[in-house]
């Protein structure tokens, strides 16, 4: 897992994946303290990153190897990605979703081209149905986080937050991650190890969901509790990946975790402020830049908005934090 | 009034006016019946592709007339571009707003800067007012789109959808532009006169509110009867510009006009679909893309999305329309 692997999925990206624009408010800025880039994903095909990691693993596949088809598990956003990047490659894809996921991920995954398999995220494992089914089916699992092709097309964002920074003369800032397995997270500090040295990537989670931030603490993969029960469901996961835990170990700072209620404030100033949808996993780093100022270094932050997939009614929720 | 007032206007924004996405998405297709190209000026600085026509403006003024002061009269979204880009040069402004405007335009063009000076819409001139005022105080005044600098800066989205709607391959297509005095919809006219002869614009309008359709179709400057009443009212005037009719007459194609509840229900779509704010002004594009398919002509269709500067509770009423 090197920069080379990103540089070659950029390669086979371009043309298929939006450049997302670097977005700022002077509004924005007021409120963190500090100036806030903001490269807000949930622009991207299918509203979220995922698309990204998905083409790239993909695209790498032999051909002979695709054409059998792909399978993938999600919260959503990888499901999407998959489904979209599959079908935009003319193949089949079956997607093992949780029955909990937002019901707008699911319709969209089914209306993307996938299979829709449900499972019960507190008393079934996602692996052992994925595995199976992509055994029996001849399928090539695309795995959400713990895949180099999937890190690699995830590193992409990162390639473009280096040169998009760059032409505003930063050198020196934190880079704040919505952080769940860690493949958007490690691929970015890749990335900009690179080709932006200065630039330091800190995962941000939902609080009591904070095993990336207990992990690099600790040195070691430390577990979630519980697996639901939060808002930010799109980051999520059991514990960091096997792949991308070392590289962020390697390169990340601390991480940082933020309350429910910061991630709807977020996304209230998101559409206040950016005219973007963020969806709550997609807007905890904005709300740890607004939030957890003290924790964070430099003149400058760049945010990742990670993705905009909410239900109507949730959405509701953080526009009440206006009135 | 030519194209090399636009590609001039291009060189002064350069830097200073983000060039913003060609978004599109399969769902959007769908709805539409042909394809769907967004270009979405909501994720403009301010929340508007006013500001293109602001920047435009003041920075073509020479330094000595500029210090003294810009002021402006505008809905709300002209008022905010030109709050921002007379502070970005250091100048001070003075905006003339409706008093009825939406209460967070009225806030942002204050924190931008700004001294707002208010009038009622239905029994005061905003021309006479603004026109004593910038003599009073000797202030240079930018007028929301009869001004050919502004029309300048505004057709510069026209140089960039040119550009962008290129790459898809795409040569032929209406371009639907939401419509209040026609400084957008003639500037992005005339860029697309000289760039991308293929394209022809349509301007887009409020139902009972097509002053712009009904000059076109009579060939003479029309009024509309009332200028307020209408969720759209970012692109509600009370006629079609001197500047920018003929403009209008000669290059574009036949008005298209949506209601409210058009586009709130685009305004949703765009949640849901593009992952952007639309104002109900800047959503009635889109919304004659969905609605209005059978006026439309060939397989490709852009759409404009003005801005998206709306009230959270005005926002929320978009969400309903999808329960």
């Amino acid at each position: 897992m090197n920069i080379d692997m990103i540089r070659a999925a950029a390669t086979r990206l371009k043309g298929h994946v939006r450049c997302t624009p670097l977005l700022s408010s002077p509004f924005i800025d007021a409120l963190a303290g500090r100036r806030v880039w903001i490269k807000p994903e949930c622009l991207q095909h299918t509203g979220s990153f995922k698309f990204r990691g998905a083409w790239s693993a993909i695209s790498a596949l032999e051909p002979k190897i695709r054409t059998k088809g792909i399978i993938g598990f999600s919260s959503g956003n990888h499901a999407q990605g998959v489904a979209m990047a599959a079908s935009r490659h003319g193949v089949a894809s079956v997607i093992v979703m949780p029955a909990d996921a937002p019901a707008l991920k699911i319709e969209n995954t089914k209306a993307l081209g996938a299979e829709v398999v449900l499972y019960d995220r507190d008393t079934e494992d996602r692996d052992v149905i994925g595995s199976a089914l992509a055994k029996e089916r001849d399928l090539t699992l695309i795995r959400p986080f713990d895949d180099p092709n999937v890190i690699a097309g995830q590193g992409t964002a990162g390639l473009e937050i280096a040169e998009q920074v760059a032409v505003h003369g930063v050198t020196q800032a934190d880079v704040l991650v919505c952080c769940g397995g860690g493949g958007l997270t490690s691929g970015i500090a890749l990335a900009l190890e690179a080709n932006a040295p200065g630039l330091r990537v800190r995962p941000v989670e939902p609080e009591g969901f904070d095993d990336v931030t207990r992990s690099l603490r600790s040195g070691g993969i430390e577990r979630n509790n519980a697996t639901s029960g939060n808002i930010c469901d799109a980051i999520i996961t059991p514990q960091p990946g096997n792949l991308t835990f070392p590289i962020m170990h390697r390169l990340c700072g601390p991480g940082l975790a933020v309350t429910e209620d910061e991630a709807l404030q977020a996304m209230a100033h998101a559409f206040l402020r950016l005219k973007v949808i963020a969806e709550p996993g997609g807007a905890v780093a904005l709300a740890a830049a607004i939030c957890r100022q003290d924790q964070i270094e430099g003149d400058d932050v760049v945010v990742m908005i990670s993705g905009g997939n909410v239900d109507p009614d949730l959405f509701a929720r953080c526009l009440e934090t206006l009135e």
